[in-house]
């Protein structure tokens, strides 16, 4: 057969988490690498009267087909929520829903990016991003971080010597992979820099109400003046990946660019999954939900960390996060966590993500991440005693 | 601001349908302009006890993330149904769940297109598919049909003239505008030229199912001995387009590229959704309901077809379809119907699709789509009496 795919089929590869969660659903694996919320925390009972009402109530209107943007409800649930929590001031016409704030992600790729246009993004950054971007060639130039998050100096002066730059795709909360929280002085500064340069800028958010401590934190969005920041918002963290609900706010020229976007992709998102949701809204108490998970996903992230320095052996370091679902491990130099996984870890019946796949131009070998929102904390204590064996006789070996 | 777009947006436009929908939802006109099925025949008691079985008794499962190919339950159900059906032989892992067949047709566009390759269809084509290649910048060719759908010679002659040829479109039962159907030795002779030039083909089958009168033929994909052939299936016409449902099925190089193409784009489709229709198949006759919708259907479609005979002018023609949802009316040359529509058609309240975007290169301004499936008898009746006087006086104004 002579079946000959388009160019940008070269550069795409199935994510490495996706593949390696199939390895890792043995019963007997203690697994930190998904980014799955805990199955026992998710309101199955609201879900069962919530999914009776809206059949019983409006039927016909959920199993049929709705407005590319979405069902209006949501959007003014979802907006109200936005300027309540983030500090934004959006109404429901700036939201297109969207499958999760994975679609968003190959939408943005789509509006915005030619063959070899520059993203930019953290290093690391998230790499179901980089996946998505990929499918329009772009090239990544990865700011590099500290402990705050992406360098304000080093972005500057990327933005100076590159004119393709089409946009910056960030985490500023509890980013993945890292943990990191950029302070508020730095999201001053980041907005100086991209109004001068007038560069888009994807804010991805899926973590921002999981804060375990400290103060909440302006959204990028919320101090956006001239339309460039596009937010992106997922239900998937905070109530249930299953539905595949998340959003996107932007201005309304890039807006309409996702419409059409997400007309020809698919339509519209589930008629009946945004009901359901709009209706959990207007019934349960999200907020109570929101801080069960806090304080399970809190605690198992106190857990973890008690036990990495416990176990952990000197040379390794990790990211102290105050919200999210993960941290993030340096390994001395030499170590390489994919061979550290395949050998040691998972023989160990251990898993992680190694942090390669999340650096868009590759390196960084010596990383991985580490998720605690899916193990109990026996799990959590066993999984970081066995991963830190596995370390100690890698350091041996070197 | 100065945002720059991909070049690709300057070939998006939004869905004549889409808009138009939003025009005809009020409650006056008689819309014959979507392609909805009826929703007083959704089987929404079932799925109230369906989506209950589901969530309580596997609610974590149905909440949390699934993999990107799909639920299996659901694709053995779905494969199991083509092959009893459509004489394919296929088996699950042939199978990827999709977001309604839509949303594969941007998978397509993605996997197969660089800018400037052609895409053969047929003319008129489905301008859902049309508008999900335009996002990767194709040249679109549409092969002459006639009432038998494709011309094989126009086929033969295109491929033998054109080398970048990519795939081609069609849709061989009760076409998307057309309402025709190809008939085996057809069928027969399209396979014969794509596997003499080994080209893929997209077998779009959103309406195999409801055939009002006649034999079933058998699909393209049954015929495919060198796995050309990707056959798009959807659940949105045969039991409910708000749950986003669909699937393609294709051979496994073909099936890899859309695997890592669905993790890119939105991760996996609901696991909630693929869990209720997997139950639903499970609980409740598939068949008896589809039957009731042929019954139903099939009855409303001669009702059209007796009204049009009655009430519109002579020099009209329009298709009659075994099955499906749509017929074609094809008006004098010189009357333009998306004037008609405007000027006539709308002021009288009722609504049709202009033909014009169903052909990719345009033309053919006096054509227009009908759909059927959406609308009571005697509001058909009506429908028709005012579109008949509307054609009356376009032709009197000639």
């Amino acid at each position: 057969m002579a079946i000959k795919f388009a160019e940008r089929t070269n550069n795409m590869e199935g994510s490495a988490i996706r593949e390696l969660l199939k390895l890792t659903q043995k019963p007997e694996v203690i697994s930190f690498a998904g980014g799955m919320p805990a199955p026992e925390l998710f309101p199955v009972d609201a879900m069962i009267d919530v999914s009776k009402k809206v059949l019983e109530e409006n039927g016909r209107v959920a199993m049929q087909y709705t407005t590319t943007e979405g069902y209006a409800p949501l959007r003014e649930h979802l907006a109200k929520r936005m300027n309540d929590n983030l500090q934004t001031n959006v109404v429901a016409d700036d939201l297109l829903i969207t499958n999760g704030s994975q679609q968003c992600l190959d939408f943005i790729g789509k509006a915005f990016l030619d063959k070899d246009d520059i993203v930019l993004c953290e290093s690391p950054s998230y790499l179901g991003a980089i996946n998505a971007f990929n499918a329009y060639q772009p090239k990544f130039i990865d700011v590099p971080t500290d402990e705050n998050g992406m360098i304000m100096e080093e972005l500057e002066k990327i933005l100076e010597e590159n004119d393709r730059v089409k946009f910056i795709y960030v985490i500023p909360d509890f980013q993945n992979p890292s943990g990191r929280t950029w302070p508020l002085e730095r999201r001053k500064k980041f907005m100086e820099i991209i109004n001068k340069y007038e560069i888009p800028v994807a804010e991805d958010n899926p973590y921002g109400e999981l804060r375990y401590e400290g103060e909440y934190l302006p959204s990028l969005k919320s101090m956006d003046t001239k339309g460039l920041v596009m937010f992106l918002g997922t239900l998937s963290k905070v109530l249930s990946p299953g539905y595949r609900i998340g959003w996107v706010a932007a201005a309304p020229e890039i807006l309409a660019k996702f419409n059409v976007i997400k007309q020809a992709a698919d339509l519209q998102a589930s008629t009946i999954s945004q009901m359901e949701m709009a209706k959990f809204f207007d019934d349960y108490d999200v907020d109570a939900h929101i801080a069960k998970l806090r304080e399970v996903y809190g605690h198992r992230r106190t857990v973890m960390l008690d036990a990495m320095k416990k176990y952990f052996p000197e040379g390794v370091t990790y990211t102290y996060p105050n919200g999210g679902l993960f941290t993030w491990v340096i390994l001395p130099e030499g170590i390489d966590a994919t061979v550290l996984q395949k050998e040691k870890a998972l023989p160990n019946n251990v898993a992680f993500v190694p942090g390669e796949p999340f650096f868009p131009n590759g390196g960084h070998v010596n990383t991985f991440r580490m998720n605690y929102s899916n193990m109990p904390d026996d799990k959590i204590e066993e999984g970081i005693r066995l991963l830190g064996l596995s370390i100690k006789e890698a350091i041996d070996e070197l």
